[in-house]
């Protein structure tokens, strides 16, 4: 009998998607889900970009170039440099969503062995792109207490061995929302330069900040060989299906191997290339309209968790997560147990439980992360639904 | 100063891809350059499958499941029964290409350090898979002088180690065009199941076969744990820039494997999933209308390759590709050598230098890959451009 692979078995189920066979079977029952699990805005990708695909005129659904076309990677440029990044099209690789960029950063910089320090809980995909690249994920815990802000800078400094080359931020933050401020992005920049270290910056959040402006690592000055910016459009335009993203750096040699990568794969898909210089064209005002909803409801569910007795929401400066403290035993239980044996006039919550996101065994068991990618009215019942389980759920701890 | 690592230092550059800055400096200086490098058809994606994405009306660009569409799949396994391979829909995940099929079957089912045997001249992509995977590949060669036929089944049973996990075919094949017999199928049959191995089947190419029908590693009984096919829309319907394809196999535990490498880049491209789909209802003669052209194609390319004197070009029985040997010293020269410095009425050919897919070094210097990608008109021009080029060059050795 054929075997797979070690690291085949080594790969973990995403912790955001493997509870779906319990909400599919509570939806065959008839409940009505809310999906507060997965970071798929419900608000309509742009008019304007979908027309740009209704409105091709393509004859051959072609190969592009390997680095995406050139057209969008030239707007490309003019939208980074709108935002401060001072990048040209030679400098940005079209990638098959920000996943693919991250891909490529990690087998680009490292080789299998090296280390990669993540301030955690970190978007859990890294674990699985950091063993599809053979390479260690060094968490470094940062806490629900002081709002998940840059663990100080020392524990990186405990942390750093001739192995690490590299450290990853998410900014602003997935899972957490946090929004590094300029002083805790200089003190990076500082550590990077001392141990010559790649800083992989994953902005996928970028507009999204409600109170202070975001920093990219673009912006630091005097790194710009060690950043490389991982970028996708997703979420900027509620075009997560799109799968188009992009790995941005100024390390000329880095660019030149990364291309080696993208030639390997050929191209991203073409059509959604369409539709990402399309919306380089949208009005200055989208970003606006857009967080101004995202601002409203995360307002409405960091209110309305920390109403809930028992539980502790630090108020998210960015992205559209929320992570919350709950009375519980466990999340992966309490998660499961909401879909499989929980319900409220018919309706229940999916959420995703914060084990997944943290590198060190046992972190996260009193904690889940909440995408408030759902309408105000969807967020309400959602949170009626809580309140209610925490009322009634066998492993409440108050 | 930050470095990049020693895989993306030892990464291939594409050998069909590295020639293209020759190629556009060449028509800068207002030559026309007819590509014969790359398997990018001009035939039209047919108008059904534009129309689907034309047509669809999607308000949300979403993320779709890690395995693809659905429908998508739940189709696609009613197009594979009517070529004979009985899968189901949950049998089947959508990847992003054939490439990224490749990709996660060389992880899932081996681990750095492991082999995969191959029949050289081999699509050059695999060396970058490989390279990306930790893994190794182990070349077998197949000559010329019997049209690429699959090599003797003891020179497999030389190279098999315990490090050897996989031989990998593609069939018909990429780059010679060669259509493996169902006795030479038999024979990878019975050392897969002798020596434990997978089969992984790359049938890009399956509907394009002119005399022999293809015989499918799918249709190997009693091999279905052991046989993982590879296949893409990319040729298929003349979409390669959809980046659709799929990895297939009845091997449940694979399966499983798989997804979890599916989740970590969440999903393929929605859009073009829906062109996909929509390919499944085209009607029966396509393929026949298809066939027609491209063996129209080869028929004329193979006879204007051998009336060339010192040209050897045996007839390829599949794909869209011939492999011909060339009176000269060096294709790598030769390919550059076209494109710089060679004009015939203001027109050149763009070829694929052989050396590329080989895995032996000093194999192919005589030898490139044509892909009969163009039409009669196009083809005729760029072998009368072959023939000048090869009276004049000064490399030539006859």
């Amino acid at each position: 009998m054929v075997q797979i692979s070690k690291r085949g078995e080594a790969m973990p189920a995403s912790p955001i998607r493997k509870l779906v066979p319990y909400a599919e079977a509570a939806k065959k029952k008839g409940r009505t889900v809310y999906h507060l699990n997965i970071g798929q805005p419900d608000i309509e990708t742009p008019k304007q970009v979908r027309d740009a695909i209704h409105q091709s005129d393509f004859k051959i659904l072609e190969y592009t170039h390997s680095a995406g076309l050139e057209s969008y990677r030239i707007k490309l440029s003019q939208y980074y440099k709108s935002v401060g990044i001072d990048v040209n099209h030679n400098e940005i690789i079209i990638t098959t969503g920000g996943s693919e960029a991250i891909l490529f950063g990690f087998m680009a910089c490292l080789d299998p062995g090296d280390e990669v320090i993540i301030p955690e809980p970190f978007y859990a995909n890294y674990n699985g792109f950091a063993i599809a690249a053979g390479i260690n994920v060094v968490p470094i815990t940062s806490y629900i207490t002081n709002g998940f802000a840059l663990p100080p800078i020392e524990e990186f400094e405990k942390k750093i061995t001739a192995k690490t080359k590299a450290i990853v931020i998410c900014n602003p933050n997935n899972p957490t929302g946090y929004n590094y401020s300029e002083n805790e992005m200089q003190e990076l920049k500082e550590i990077i330069l001392k141990h010559n270290l790649y800083l992989f910056a994953d902005e996928a959040y970028r507009e999204f900040t409600y109170e202070e402006k975001q920093h990219s690592a673009m912006h630091l000055k005097g790194v710009e060989n060690n950043v490389v910016l991982m970028d996708t459009i997703s979420k900027r335009y509620s075009a997560c299906g799109a799968r188009i993203g992009a790995f941005v750096t100024k390390n000329k040699q880095l660019i030149d191997a990364t291309m080696k990568f993208a030639q390997m794969r050929l191209c991203s898909p073409y059509l959604e290339q369409l539709a990402g210089e399309a919306a380089i064209d949208l009005p200055p005002d989208y970003f606006n309209i857009t967080k101004a909803e995202y601002k409203t409801r995360r307002d409405l569910i960091v209110k309305r968790l920390n109403a809930i007795e028992g539980v502790v929401c630090p108020n998210p400066g960015g992205a559209f997560y929320a992570m919350a403290k709950l009375p519980i035993d466990d999340s992966d239980k309490f998660c499961q147990w909401l879909l499989e044996s929980f319900e409220y006039n018919n309706q229940t919550v999916m959420l995703a439980p914060a084990t997944g996101f943290y590198g060190t065994q046992g972190l996260g068991k009193d904690e889940v992360r909440l995408a408030y990618v759902l309408n105000v009215g969807a967020i309400n019942k959602a949170m009626d639904c809580l309140e209610q389980a925490l009322k009634v759920y066998p492993g409440k701890t108050i």
